[in-house]
């Protein structure tokens, strides 16, 4: 509590009044939210000024983080004049509860930490293929059946409430993703009729594909879906994935393939899945919530609705993409490098650090369309186990990119023994965060 | 307790009898400890039988591991013959407590996995260039001054003695490493002048080098450590290090250059540096223990003490060297493949698994001397934050090629499903080991 915060006797700070200058939207964070703010610590007195309560959270974590103490247990902090704003309004985390199941616990650790280094989206996604963990209050099938098991390894009601109000706690917005119509093998398990039927010659081969886009019932499922996910989620986004859809089995499958020639779409099953894609993103806007799509979507068909943000996610070509998508008008979110659940030996978070969103050709215009990035946690090898090393200190490589001046970040030795001793500060806070090198902490992970 | 296993009410085995054939040598384990065991399982009745009490041990981990729970919590085990027995007698795992501090527990907690995974000795590299955090009753300086921190960042000899009993109940050998003349940076701090001043021209520049090998009070003070070494530690092994000692240091000193002329060494520092071991190896001798030394001391100079046990960690050339020392008369420890610190992305438990350590161009009774090998977890990038992760459930593969016999574990993707249902066995005894891909576990890791 930095009221109790204490000093040198002579120049004690004895509380830290905080001015919030307006009370507006201050129920839950948004993409507009003005998280700037002014600590101002001096000779016995500390002042913070912001203009909204999210401003406020982040200027305590900064002013919790210029406490120290000696090594008689006193705190101190020296005199400072901060004047700080995000450089990305849009600093996102991707957690994967399909891949692999993460208890309630996990998740809350990491906002916690996420809080601690300013990141203020949680990017949930939360279903894929191999597991269905959310306990729907619509289609409470979709858990019962699709699970890894149907109690032990769901996300009920309540917990959800709970990652959310959490969240909202630590100024993070909560953004689920409900990832269609590929990555949908484990909705079908309670679902029937959801997804395509593959056939092999004249005959279904018992497997299935990608969600049917061809049939009725699929949107009515989808509307009711999408419905409760904005009664259960609060946040104005919603993503709605749209990545790696595999055509082979639409291919294969003869009702299919009739509704493509009804529709004209030839053999292009592009515009079959741009078709599907176009119908939720319509239902997501007359929800009144706006789609994050994963940048397949785009790839495929370059007029989308406006407002749709595009993320980024392919290694290889994503300045490229960042131009084009710009170009195109679209607000766009980086996360292709920043996949931190890809690892290697050594100090990684380097590359982390290297990244620079806005450095692809185009326009002032075009750079103000790059609204942030995601470091994106993918569950293939991922659990409770190792999640919490894997995800720090190495997250807060993009944390720092994605919120500080670029000119004043370009250094990433200048960087290095600021992260060594955030590190040892997440030590402290509890975060099982993993050492950058060699050396020690004076707090050290007790492993208990 | 197995006494308390409960199978079928018409068939139950009420306890585990548990026949030992010798009482000798059952204080501490050795390398030539019999751990072979048999375990017979049939309708109501189980016999354990071993030669000696570490293959009792053996014995019972095989059985606490048969044994399985059915879904109202009844315990079963499957009717089974077993007979089994170690392919190679040393089984070690090393962690580096110099480049980090680990806290008792999570060595300890090693020790419990290790007996699970059926290593049986632990390799402990407890002192190096960064710090020195053995608690010498001899030289408390050394750890006073050469600890990260002389009183939170130090093995204590009550700590030592714990892990040596904890690891002697799980028929685990205890071998100390104090690697010397390379690596002792942390040495110099509390033993003034053991270090070889390093020079700049005709003047000390202030840094230092490895051991000074030219005066005597280096040799009384090694054997006074090695003497204490020898007090603190049961074991018949000591592992003495001799790895990549820098010459540029000896190089550069006078009094240095001058000892070589007098001794004609010329400007061959290697046999500088084999003078030093061959000192140290005798002392080790003499107090009655046989001395394990890292390759380089063989690749200097052929002509060591025959029973000193050679490791190679090189790991490109690693079968050649195999070749060489086998022919040379040696013991072998193979390590350099199993440097498992190095990581990468997804299921690089496959590389350590698919490691022959016989597989080499030599004779039958070359063979038969490579004693077996080492999983190395070296702390540039390890602490106790991440060790338990990354050491498990990776480090099992090794632990089978060196128990198993060869032609049973040829194949990677049949030891796949053995190795999830193991790493969930791992979880369930509370060991913190990361997923192999996608999955789930009954029981997952709560991260509480």
């Amino acid at each position: 509590d930095p009221q109790y915060v204490n000093f040198d006797p002579h120049n004690q700070i004895q509380n830290l009044p905080i001015g919030v200058k307006t009370r507006g939207c201050d129920g839950y964070p948004d993409e507009d939210s003005d998280e700037s703010y002014n600590l101002s610590v001096s000779e016995g007195q500390a002042v913070l000024r912001s203009v909204t309560v999210w401003g406020a959270l982040r200027g305590l974590e900064s002013f919790s983080q210029l406490v120290y103490q000696d090594d008689y247990g006193s705190y101190f902090i020296n005199k400072t004049e901060i004047v700080d704003f995000p450089r990305f309004a849009f600093r996102g985390l991707l957690l994967d509860t399909s891949r692999h199941y993460l208890p309630l616990h996990a998740i809350l650790k990491t906002l916690d930490a996420m809080a601690y280094s300013k990141f203020n989206v949680f990017h949930w996604h939360i279903v894929d293929d191999p597991s269905f963990p959310y306990q729907s209050r619509t289609f409470p099938d979709l858990s019962n059946k699709g699970a890894f098991h149907p109690f032990t390894h769901v996300y009920t009601q309540s917990d959800v409430m709970r990652v959310i109000e959490h969240a909202r706690m630590r100024g993070i917005r909560v953004v689920p993703e409900f990832d269609s119509p590929g990555h949908t093998l484990s909705w079908g398990k309670g679902q029937p009729n959801l997804l395509t039927p593959c056939y092999k010659g004249d005959v279904p081969s018992g497997s299935f594909g990608p969600v049917d886009p061809t049939v009725d019932t699929t949107y009515k499922f989808m509307e009711s879906l999408l419905k409760e996910v904005k009664f259960v989620f609060p946040d104005s986004y919603v993503h709605l994935g749209g990545d790696e859809v595999s055509f082979a089995c639409w291919q294969s499958n003869p009702n299919v393939r009739t509704f493509m020639e009804k529709m004209g779409f030839g053999k292009d099953f592009t515009k079959l899945e741009s078709f599907y894609m176009e119908s939720i993103m319509n239902m997501t806007a007359a929800l009144n919530r706006t789609s994050i799509v994963w940048q397949d979507v785009f790839d495929y068909r370059e007029r989308i609705p406006q407002d749709t943000v595009l993320e980024i996610w392919k290694g290889e070509t994503y300045q490229a993409e960042l131009s084009r998508m710009t170009q195109a008008g679209h607000r766009v979110l980086l996360s292709a490098p920043w996949y931190i659940n890809h690892i290697s030996y050594g100090q990684d978070w380097r590359n982390s650090y290297a990244v620079q969103p806005q450095n692809f050709s185009g326009t002032e215009e075009q750079k103000k369309l790059v609204i942030g990035g995601e470091v994106a946690m993918w569950g293939e090898y991922v659990d409770a186990t190792n999640l919490n090393p894997r995800l720090w200190p190495r997250a807060c490589a993009a944390a720092e990119r994605l919120w500080s001046d670029e000119e004043k970040t370009l250094d990433a030795d200048l960087a290095f023994p600021r992260l060594e001793k955030f590190r040892c500060e997440l030590l402290r806070r509890g975060i099982q965060a993993e050492p950058l090198f060699v050396g020690h902490c004076k707090h050290e992970y007790d492993g208990l």
